[in-house]
């Protein structure tokens, strides 16, 4: 089996899991992003600048974003709906930015109210005010694996969408599983699709383990060379579409595996579990991350 | 990705999962049985002949394997923990037997209070009785990929359990994953080191998901040319080790993963997943399947 040597992981919890969670206070998401940063973790997806009346649960970004202790070595980034989360994130100094459009055009209707078309313009326009203050932006690709509304997205279709993100200058992109739809043989073949038509494309990937895929999805992109994953500490977050059901693959079921595999993530597993232990605590009930029911498999009965 | 054409499943529900199960009474599990037997599955493990004070869960073994509706292409079979258990298996028909002994010698010692030597001697005999009426016998080693008393147990441990089981004659071997201990680059080494010592060895692989490694493990000997495997309908069980901890993988997220991939099961999705709600009811409780929470990828939100 071919695996990389090493991977960068980033959380996504403190955002993508948070912004599905009932509300929490502010002190404990900055608590949260504090431990988060001692773990080992390089890159942390801290806020989104959204809309508080969209999103309530982002609506604090502003005093997270200023009250979080910065570790050095972490990229801490933000999500932004539009052109003025932009300007709401670059002003209090973030300079790693992200944006999402969906491959699907009605997930897209849906999500944010407007066409595929219209989302990539404004992404342009996002890029743009980065760039000029320094900063990046990675576009991220939703419903890249299938959409809760329109089902199988085509590959080209998501590959046309990935050339336009680009074209809108994103430095980097994500292809966002959304609600778990990815088995391993669509991992290669739009990982293997998009290679081949840009084949320079900095792409990560974000997957949701909706539907128990999420680690077999992860191994087979590692056969396939890719470095980096989103994940969310705990499995923070669930299913917008499916009550109940998971959301995006628990941190430390990531770093578990990989590191048993020889696979380097830089993070600390029992520091992680720690922080999984306290996003559990924070939203006040269970979440779906199995190593952090059944400890590590170094972890015997004895221990 | 090269993968095999199809697979064969057996379903070890009702016995693997429900003896991990506060007890159900006996026409549930027979309805269990028999739904499950309409679904496409080719091999359910029915029951378990062990004394009734061991495992009280499976004390109706007699009264379940009669009842049950036999349906044509399914090979119903029984786990049996020593001679007695085999003896009684036989006497009312049972042709297919299960026995177990641990790859640990401390698993084995805590589990039948005997040593690795005693019990593969008592399979010996198991084995020639079953074979003087006609029937197989496949040896199941458990903790294959670690214990939750010893910790790892090293390949050559196991390889060398699966020679000394050949050499008493079982028709068949399983590994087990017992505690959800294996991860894929161990299913490789593992896989790989038997076959190349025992180059013809007919080898079933038994997954648990207790980690969230599952599926991970499943993708990596599906690449590697394994076709069969255990799983349980709904994720029946758990994991006696860790409380709340999940136990063998769920049979519908299995099938939901393969079939997407193209791997044939035989299985009908849909009604799986009405026995595994049936499963659900059965238990009186929620059941760790994600596809079962989710619905598989295929139902959208419109339908």
């Amino acid at each position: 089996m071919r695996l990389p040597s090493r991977v960068l992981l980033r959380e996504v919890g403190p955002r993508d899991g948070l912004q599905n969670e009932p509300p929490v206070p502010t002190a404990g998401k900055v608590a949260l992003i504090d431990a988060l940063s001692k773990t080992g973790l390089q890159r942390i997806e801290a806020v989104s600048f959204v809309h508080p009346r969209a999103i309530p649960q982002m609506g604090d970004a502003e005093r997270v974003w200023s009250e979080i202790t910065r570790h050095e070595g972490v990229e801490y980034s933000a999500l932004v709906p539009n052109l003025t989360g932009a300007r709401r994130a670059l002003d209090v100094g973030v300079r790693s930015l992200e944006v999402v459009v969906s491959a699907s055009e009605r997930h897209n209707q849906v999500n944010v109210n407007r066409s595929t078309a219209e989302s990539l313009a404004e992404i342009e326009a996002v890029v743009d005010l980065a760039h000029s203050v320094g900063a990046t932006c990675q576009v991220i690709i939703a419903t890249a694996w299938g959409c809760p509304y329109e089902g199988d997205i085509p590959v080209s279709r998501v590959v046309s969408i990935a050339r336009a993100a680009l074209d809108a200058g994103a430095d980097t992109l994500a292809y966002g599983d959304t609600t778990g739809m990815a088995t391993p043989t669509r991992v290669e073949e739009l990982v293997e699709t998009t290679r081949a038509s840009l084949p320079t494309v900095p792409l990560a990937l974000h997957f949701h383990n909706t539907r128990g895929t999420g680690l077999a999805n992860v191994l087979a992109a590692l056969q396939l060379g890719v470095t980096e994953f989103d994940a969310s500490v705990g499995g923070l977050g669930g299913c917008p579409y499916a009550p109940g059901a998971s959301g995006n693959i628990a941190t430390e079921e990531v770093v578990h595996m990989l590191e048993d595999m020889g696979v380097e993530t830089g993070v600390d597993l029992d520091l992680l579990l720690d922080v999984a232990a306290q996003a559990e605590r924070l939203v006040g009930h269970q979440l779906p991350s199995q190593v952090l029911r059944a400890g590590p498999r170094t972890r015997t009965v004895a221990s």
